[in-house]
């Protein structure tokens, strides 16, 4: 079977986001200098569709390697949209990604509301409302022989790990202590990890992890 | 100024203890598992009067980096004796340390109880009781033209760090999610860091970071 993997950039304090995440601030208070590494990447850059010359490198060559191991996406609600209520109430429904989102690929959404996919450049966005399990089928589905990736949030990380989902954990460890927001492990979530991989770089240190199953 | 430093091994979740430490399991539940990469190396061995042959290599030249930088200790009262009371009603008053602790130095034990130095082989224990700033003074002073390694535990470390008295701090990140215990940083403590070096191995990663003032 493919497997299920995850980046994510994380304080050193444990935070994927900052507190008091809005619409205008996704990432919540301070949450930007979890992602201040890759903003200035050519694979990142290029796939984002930003002009101008990037840098190249290990962190660079990292990125690559993310984006060309999935063939689909996994992601929470709050992720593409900003919210957790109902469609129609919700004035971000189209989700923060613009008119072409940097996936490129099918993105599956892990939600209670249902939902008509939705096209948007060349990534597809579906809508998974029979929790995370028969979402993850559905994005392996779609990803043929290739991994799927979880995106985030937090939440769906969690209930991935939870379940016994997760194969494998790229951690962007950020030099920066956040102090709150959102925690990427849960209270009471215990596990065994294995050393894949270090890389480090002046700004970011990043850890590969296997999930021991317990 | 000579420099306070601290090296410490946390789980990837941000715990330096586990949940329910007692005098017989001072690291709590699963507290151990941060601590398996060290048991086995040539100079953790060495200093600590274990028989055998350790393993060298990068982590074991870490631990001898680690032993040769400070001139002096700076430990809370709880790492010393496992209480936090009075020097009359604690069993373990002359510490876990045994006979011959494995500091060979001076160690300055931030407590509320005064009490005369204590000598242990070739470790004095000397006992602050006016702060963590006067407890830094005097250590800085035992230690002459050498550093001064905070020792732990996270209650202060982070009085060390809120009071921006920490210059380098090395994180020894064990690959495991404890789930619960203590944890290094305190809710609400912001800051940033500078990445100073990495250091991979099968069975931990160490990051050294500076601190930078705000």
């Amino acid at each position: 079977m493919t497997k299920l993997r995850l980046d994510i950039s994380m304080s050193l304090d444990g935070f994927v986001a900052g507190p008091d995440r809005t619409v205008e601030a996704p990432l919540g208070e301070g949450g930007m200098q979890l992602h201040e590494w890759v903003f200035g990447l050519a694979t990142w850059m290029e796939s984002h569709g930003v002009e101008g010359e990037g840098a190249t490198g290990p962190d660079d060559d990292l990125i690559k390697e993310q984006i060309a191991q999935p063939g689909a996406v996994l992601m929470g609600r709050r992720m593409f949209s900003g919210g957790e209520g109902a469609w129609e109430d919700d004035p971000m429904a189209n989700g923060w990604w613009g008119d072409s989102p940097p996936f490129h690929m099918s993105v599956f959404v892990l939600t209670h509301h249902a939902r008509e996919p939705l096209v948007l450049g060349d990534t597809t966005f579906f809508f998974a409302t029979d929790g995370v399990e028969s979402a993850l089928e559905q994005a392996r589905a779609a990803a043929g022989e290739k991994d799927v990736a979880v995106a985030g949030g937090a939440n769906v990380v969690q209930q991935c790990l939870r379940a016994g989902l997760l194969d494998e954990l790229q951690v962007h460890i950020a030099p920066v202590l956040l102090g709150r927001g959102v925690r990427l492990f849960a209270d009471g979530e215990q596990g065994k990890l294995e050393i894949m991989r270090v890389v480090g770089s002046p700004t970011v240190t990043h850890i590969k992890y296997r999930v021991v199953r317990a």
